[in-house]
Formats: C-alpha cells, structure tokens, sequence
C-alpha cells in the first residue's frame, strides 16, 4: 500500500476543542465558506448537495401526504407582520429591514422574511371560503433572514435554507394529525437517510414558538452532550385565522376559522451530521445522503494498466447507480486518501497492480476504517452491502451514544450530575415555569421536551418539591 | 354527453384584449396571485409545479454537463456591487436596499440580490489558484429582486425565481464554447418539453448585459407579435477577474485571470409557455410540462359503478406513471370540462355509464378539441401515443406562426410594414447604435439579435445608406 501522507492541512482534535474541530470541518470539507457579511454564509457545491438529498426525501414524503410547493414573496410588509402580536413579538429584534426601493424611501419598510406565516395567511384568507377549499396543504422551500448576533455555519445563521409548511384545515383534530405526522416525517428523514436518531416531545409553553397554541420538535445529541433542536411543528389552532380574518362556510352552512399548523427543517440538520458523525479525520456522511457514495484512488498510477482499469471500474459503479468519483489527479494516493477521509466518502476502491493482477479490489470503509479485498467481479454487490451496513451503523452507533445520555435524576444533584455528563436530564416536573427557569439558572440546561411517553417515575417537582405532573427532558443546547 | 356549462368565471377574449386575457388566464388558472407588495407575487402550486417541471430538465442537463448547485447570500454589501462599474450601472436604478439589522443601522448597506455575479467572484477570488481549479461550473436556484416601476405576471416582476450559472475558465475558447453550449441548452428547452421554439443571436452592443462583452439571447414569440426575452448566455472576458482580483498560476507557470461566463433562464418562461400556447378558454400546457397531464372526469357519477369505474381507470394511469387527477367532487361534467380547460390540462377521458357498458372511454385533446373514443384495454397505449402527438403538434404550430412571422425587410416603409404585422424584421445593418436608435424611435422595436446565420442580403444599411455589415431582426418587445 502506498505511503500515508499527512494533508497539509490538519484540523483541529475533537477533544482538544470541539466547537474548533467543527468549525475546521465545515471550511476543510468544503462544504461552505464565509462571505463578506457576517452570518451570510456560501453553501459550497459539496455542502449544497447534502442539502438537495434532503430536499429530494422530503418533497418524496411530502408529495405522498398530498402537499405541494409553493412560492411566497421574499420581503414582507412590516404592517402586515404586526397582526399577530405574539408573533410580531417573536421576531422583531432579529429583523432586516429594507427602507429605500428604486432610490425612494418605502413607506410601509419591507423585511426580508425571517419566516412566512403571515404570507400564508394573506393568501389563506383570500383563496378559502368553503370547506371544499380545505385542507390547504402548502410548502415552501426558500431561504430566511434573522439577524443573529452569534452565528455558526449551519447551526445559527443570519441566513439559512429551509422548509416551511403551513397548512388550513376544517377541524382541529385534522390540524393536530398533521402537526404529529409531519413530525413523523421528519424523525424518518433522521432514521432513514441522516442516520441520526431524534428525540421527539412537545416543547414547553416558555419553548414553543411565537404564536403557536404547541410546539413539537425533534432534538439531536451532539457528541459534546450538547441538544440540537432539529426541526419543529407546530399547531396554532385558529389565532392567526382570527388576526388575518381566514373563514370558511362549514358543512353545517356556519361560518367558522380553519385551524392551521406550520413544521419546517432547516440545513441545520447538515450542523447534526457533521457533529453526530464527524471524527478527528474529518467528516463521516452517511451513504444515503452523501454527494459521493464511493471513490476510486488509483495506486502507482503511472504503471501501465492502472488508469484503464480504473476506468473500467468507475464505469461499472456508475451503471449500477452509485454516486462515484474517479481521482485521476496527479496527487498521491496519500493525499487522495486524507481528502476523502476529510470529505467523510463512505467508501473507498484502491486499485494498484498487484490487485489488478489478482483481479481484486481493496474496499475501505470510512466510518471504522476496516478494509477487505473482494473479487472484481465481486465489487459491485460487495459495496451495495457495505453501503447498506454503514448507514446500519452509524445509525446504531448514534443510537447506543443517545441511549447511553438520557439519565433519569430524581433530585438536583441527580440533575447537575447528568447535565455535566453530558445529555439528557430526565426529571418529573410540576409544570411551572418558575421551577424551568430555576433549573436554567442553575444549569443553563433548557427543557427541551415533553417526550411522548409520559409515564410518572416521581411524586414531586426536585426544584419546588410540590406534585410533579408532568416527564421533562433538560438539556444544555445549542 | 352532459350539458357543456359556461364557467362562472370567463375570461377575456384574445382579441378583444390581448393583455388582460393573459392576466385573467395567470389568476383563473391559479397559476399565481398577487401579494401586498407591488410586484412580488405568490407562485401558486400550480404555477410553481410547472417550474419544477423546468428545474428537473434543467438540473439534469446542468449535472451532465458537469455543473454543480451552490447557494449564495440572499444580499451583497453596497461596497462589493460596486467594484465593477458597468455592472452596477445597470443595477442601481432597480435595488431594494435594507438599512436596518437588529434594530441598528447597517454602516455598508445591503443590497437584496438583483443578480449575484459580484458574490460568486468575491468566493472565486478565494477558492482559485491554480489552473487545477478550473473550470469552476457553479449554478444557483434561487429568487431575485429589481425594484421595477411596471410589473406583469411572470414578465416583469420585482421578484422573480430563476437559475444563474456563474463559471470560470482557463482559457477564452473555453468560456465562448460555455457561453454557446449553455445557449442550446435552453433552446432545447423550449424545444423539448416547453413546445416553444427560440430565435437565437447575439446581442447588440447596446443590448447586452451591464459587465458582458457578449451577451447570445433566446427570444420567443408572443401571438400579439411582440418578443419576449427568454434566457440569456453572456462571455464576461475577464473584466470581472480583474476588477475581484480572479487569478490563477497557469501550466505554464505565468499568473493569469481567468475567462468567465454567467447565464440564466427565469420565471418568464411560464409567460412565454403561457401566450404562446393558449386560448380563448385558458391555459394550453405542453404535455412534458403539465402539472397534470390527463384528468378523469366521471359522466352521471351517481349512477351505480361510475366512480368504483373511474377509480380503476385512475389507477391505471398512475400505475402506467401518468401525471393523473381523478375528479369526483359534486361538480358538473361541464363545469370540470370548462376547469380543466382553463388549467390547460393536455387529455381530458370522460367516463360515463354508457360508456362503462361499451367498455370504452372518450379521450379528448385539450389543444384542438378533438375527441375519440377507445377501448379501455387499449387507453394507456393511446392516451400515450396522443401526449407525444399534442406535444408535436404544439411545437409545430408555434413553429409554423414564427416562421410566418420573419419578414425580410429591405427599407424602411417594408420595416414599418412587417412591424405592423408582428414579429421579426430581418434587416441588413450597418452597425452603428445610432441606426438602432432611430428604428427604435420610429417603431419602437429594438434589435432582439443578430442571428447565427449571417448570410447578407443587401448592400446597404436601409437607415443611414452605408454599407450593411450585420443582418440583425428587429421586434417589439416585452
């Protein structure tokens, strides 16, 4: 086997500073770049593609529901973002606003969306008035704008890319399905394709979104012991259809307001698999979203034979439909080998001479390293295989990691303890918000959710001693 | 056959009003709706489906041809929109600019987007070096904003959506060959699924892009004999480089900036499919780009076994991988026709009781009315073979109204002449803006391109009397 070089550029150990060795990953991977306004970040080709298998899932999964895209105005009027108040409240201070259009000053400003229920509803409004019009099961795939003060790639940004849901429906119980099965989609994406296992709960009242009656979400572990709030859904009941004025004649003849939700998932979710996969190496992506599934690194190149061979091989996994890259460059197998490491290619084909002699491939497998020689005519099925068994690992490995962070605490050095190690603190709670922001002050741990399985484990409150009533799972967060 | 019903709704006449038919058929075909704000308007799900029909073609032409999708900064600072003159000459006039983040003033203004050339050379100066890292072929989806004073639907909007590629070469042959390679790209596009065909040129000088040195163009043509501006290809030289500071070390060891091209198709591909294809009584939509492609419309259907009867034909059109709307509300046969109509919806297949028991069903064209009935063992096949025939017959008829539509003219009463019919005037030119002005003065036409084919037909300019160098086509335009 050829010489393993160093790259020459290193990035930083996870032990050594994590949020560094992240950082380090996300430029050195290529999968964004900064540009010259501060939280506006570049999605680079390798970073964007993520994003569009993403993308490719869910408009799978959300045609299936009978959803369908559309498209509302980047900017929207600072009069008409004021109707709801909860929700005006939510996101005035992180607004752009634009003042001046065509040289003139604009009379009602026009900030640039940092989410879109308001759109909707204007639109809602206008287009239902029967129950024949509903349910309107409307997406939306576009970026949005919040003004952050601290901002990560990915994880926090003044812009990011997203999807944004808003759906009208007759009764309540239909807007509630909705809300959980969208919820349901999103954990799939998690298990399906991200290899990322989520926990699932309602957030609480001091948690949930700006105008929403509930808020649902999925959070993520980090390998520092760290939540991230993955994706959300919320239900609204009727209080933007009451501020935006959306009726509809009933089957009973009466007029009444649909009841509507909104879920939504952001590139946040490439912020989770860098972080829940990554290693001292680089990025570790899972098969089914990787942009390059396989790659072939031709070994003592210049000898004759090689480059044809790899060709031929390059072929054979384009055909059976593999994302492959063939590297022909002039760069040592060293080199390509710490590239794509850093790039995170699930697998890797060596073919050198003397495996083209004994007519074998090398297939190296980047989540654990382990490599194995397999017949040539064998090497297409192999890799199929090998696929399949990564994405099971590096689902289950997050799994296990996961399992092994959520303690159950039953006092408040239970709980300080399971914060410091890092993860989930499982505590029965009174319900009050004064107990959640005593356990904030104390921790800096948020409740990040009320998980569905509800069953009681504890009498009282740890915080205020009173009667506890309800499962909560405390966290620190990003 | 059941009582054909007159829509609620009717829309204008072609002739009665050429542009308020167009808008009518934009709102009653649900292709889209305004929003508060003057010229930003909402894709509607079935306006936006016919984009992602566009997107789906383009993406997978872009990839082949080794392209790759990046996203960048929904704003650039003031600061950097200006670093290439010309360039921001032509965008001043028309941008929406934010002042406010955060509640605080923003010092370096940022400017929404009109287009994002400055952006993608702020990166390129950052990730090219070496002759190693070229080509770069980056393409970007997303939305735009231009502060218009008169906006139309899908023609002139404040925002619209469209595609821009952005990419970097070694060397001047390549970045032409890109520039024209691009150009058939769309032509094909029209060609192959949006059943419109182009004229294709150059550009004058006087109509080129701010910051082009050439800019090539697709125009199509509106039955009110105006052009429309499709798509455009421009070849930038390496002004941009310069002014960003672009550079890379060449094969031959010598510093050298590289040769750069940027193009783009818009939402005004749907105006062009639009007027191009439609009628009195709405929407034509080719085949290929049809949201739904047959709709299944029961006769009588509360008669026994009707709709268990549709069902099964619906079924098998979505086996048979048909984009298929079965609609069983409580509407009338008439009322669905005259909908469906209005939708464009390229096969309508009624299905009624005398029909079950015949074991046919009615299949009519949407483009020229023309119904037939078949067996139902046999609808698949034919309801196939019909799609690939409205498809054919749609392109041949624009084709046919756009070649009647090129008058060659050899003065200027033949001009004014063939202006006043509609379409082109294919004129022998002398070059000099000047001519191009007084045509645009006495007709208001402008010079849409210089064709491909430059095969002279007279001696003289018919404007000024000197000598003709170019032939050129001149149109009103949109």
């Amino acid at each position: 086997m050829a010489t393993q070089q160093i790259k020459n550029e290193s990035i930083t150990r996870q032990e050594d500073d994590f949020a560094q060795w992240y950082t380090d990953v996300c430029r050195k991977a290529e999968l964004m770049d900064y540009s010259s306004v501060k939280g506006f970040i570049i999605y680079r080709p390798y970073g964007y593609a993520i994003w569009e298998q993403i993308q490719a899932y869910l408009n799978k999964r959300f045609k299936e529901t009978g959803h369908e895209n559309v498209y509302m105005p980047t900017v929207i009027p600072e009069s008409l973002l004021q109707k709801e108040k909860d929700h005006v409240k939510g996101f005035a201070p992180e607004c752009l606003i634009a003042t001046i259009g065509g040289g003139q000053p604009i009379e009602d400003r026009l900030i640039i969306r940092p989410t879109s229920e308001t759109l909707f509803c204007e639109h809602y409004a206008k287009i239902i008035s029967s129950y024949r019009d509903l349910p309107k099961l409307y997406n939306q795939w576009c970026s949005v704008v919040r003004w952050e003060k601290t901002t990560r790639p990915f994880l926090r940004g003044a812009e990011f890319l997203w999807q944004e849901g808003h759906t009208m429906h007759e009764t309540e119980h239909e807007a509630r399905t909705e809300t959980l099965k969208m919820l349901e989609i999103y954990d799939d994406l998690g298990r399906d394709i991200l290899a990322v296992p989520f926990m699932k709960g309602r957030k609480t009242d001091k948690e949930k979104f700006a105008g929403a009656l509930e808020t649902y979400s999925i959070e993520a572990l980090m390998p520092d012991g760290k939540a991230l709030q993955s994706g959300t859904s919320h239900y609204f009941g009727t209080d933007f259809a009451r501020a935006f004025d959306i009726t509809f004649q009933g089957r009973d003849g009466k007029v009444a307001h649909p009841h509507q939700t909104s879920w939504g998932v952001s590139t946040r979710l490439l912020g989770a698999v860098i972080m829940v996969h990554g290693d001292d190496n680089g990025l570790v992506l899972p098969p089914l979203v990787a942009p390059i599934q396989v790659v072939i690194v031709p070994i003592a190149q210049q000898k004759p034979g090689v480059i044809p061979a790899a060709r031929e091989i390059y072929q054979k996994y384009l055909e059976a439909g593999f994302r492959v890259k063939l590297d022909e460059s002039d760069r040592t197998p060293g080199w390509k080998f710490s590239e794509y490491e850093m790039k995170g290619v699930p697998l890797r084909v060596e073919v050198g001479p003397r495996d083209i002699e004994k007519g074998i491939v090398v297939l190296a497998k980047r989540n654990d390293g382990a490599r194995q020689e397999v017949k040539t005519s064998e090497m297409i099925e192999a890799s199929s295989a090998l696929l399949t068994k990564i994405q099971k690992e590096m689902y289950e490995k997050a799994y296990r990691y996961l399992l092994d962070h959520v303690t159950e605490v039953h006092n408040l050095e239970e709980l300080n303890a399971a914060l410091e190690k890092g993860g989930y603190a499982k505590m029965m709670w009174c319900g009050e918000e004064e107990c959640e922001n005593k356990v904030k002050e104390l921790t800096t741990a948020t409740a990040r959710c009320l998980p569905f399985n509800q069953t009681p484990f504890d009498e009282v409150c740890p915080v205020c001693g009173k009667k506890a009533k309800k499962v909560v799972l405390f966290a620190k967060a990003y």
